[in-house]
């Protein structure tokens, strides 16, 4: 009887974003099977008298700055919550689009989580509390403290939640493919 | 008493976009006061089965190389009809992103209309039927016969009202200013 193969498991890093033309969050986790950490994180912030198509720009340049520097395998965005309205989904949609485009144009792919998936994924329940969520993340992550601004850290979440689960195998399988 | 001093309207090129996901429509309309003729109209079409960053990389870059092309003043754009669900916002939404992102890092400004004011300025009425505003199209732009597909004449139908319009002014004053 031969003893089984040690598996030596990939290091990887995802990018997570939080879209949202005034404030869309980033956060980068470098993740080794379920050991994980933070490489980055903040927000985006673009100034509401600046015209729609220049504060894409802006979202859409600091996007494509991360994935340069970062090399994520994968894009992780938080996907919209349908009980808002059309208005606020069309703005958010614009700034999914920037950053969507982004990832797109570097040949990183993108996969999506709700609200729900990414409170499981984090804290064991989908109905978690948002500081709940805030303050795992920083466990999670081994930060000194939980991570500012709630932008960043709903970001971080959502990268949390695709290293954990089921969509790391598919963007691993997407580059192993590429 | 002193003639008034004879005026010379500018030459002016418009973009006009229908966005969607699937079906992005664009129309290009030359305009010089009340007179005016189409460039370019067609439709950027991207298959259901690609990856939704992909297809927006597609929509960015024919957006992106149209304005290269004709050198508009300014993208005139279809707003959202706010009876649409979340969802179908957010779908627009995004494709809408891609556009915007395209005028701004093109330095051209950006300008949206609701179907409403789009017919007004077409058929001088905001209840018209879309075939109606179809055949005026082509009587406007002085085209054998009504612009095909849908998304085209509407893409074009955007750029005259825009062409038409107060929007007009202020893409001269913003040209003026740059």
């Amino acid at each position: 009887m031969s003893a089984p193969e040690p598996r030596i498991l990939p290091v990887v890093v995802v990018l997570g974003i939080d879209p949202g033309t005034a404030n869309t969050g980033f956060g980068v986790v470098v993740a080794r099977g379920a050991r994980m950490g933070a490489l980055d994180g903040g927000a985006i912030e673009t100034a509401a008298g600046v015209p729609l198509e220049r504060r894409l720009v802006s979202i859409h340049a600091r996007v494509a700055e991360l994935i340069a520097e970062h090399g994520p395998v994968a894009v992780a965005i938080e996907e919209l919550y349908f009980g808002q309205n059309a208005r606020s989904a069309l703005a958010v949609g614009q700034a999914r689009g920037a950053v969507l485009l982004a990832a797109g144009q570097a040949g990183v792919p993108c996969f999506s989580y709700t609200p729900q998936q990414i409170k499981q994924a984090v804290c064991g329940s989908g109905g978690a509390a948002k500081d709940q969520v805030q303050r795992m993340v920083g466990t999670l992550l081994e930060l000194p403290e939980p991570p500012r601004p709630d932008h960043a850290a709903d970001a971080l979440a959502v990268a949390i939640c695709h290293a954990n689960g089921a969509g790391m195998r598919a963007s691993l399988d997407a580059a192993a493919g590429a």
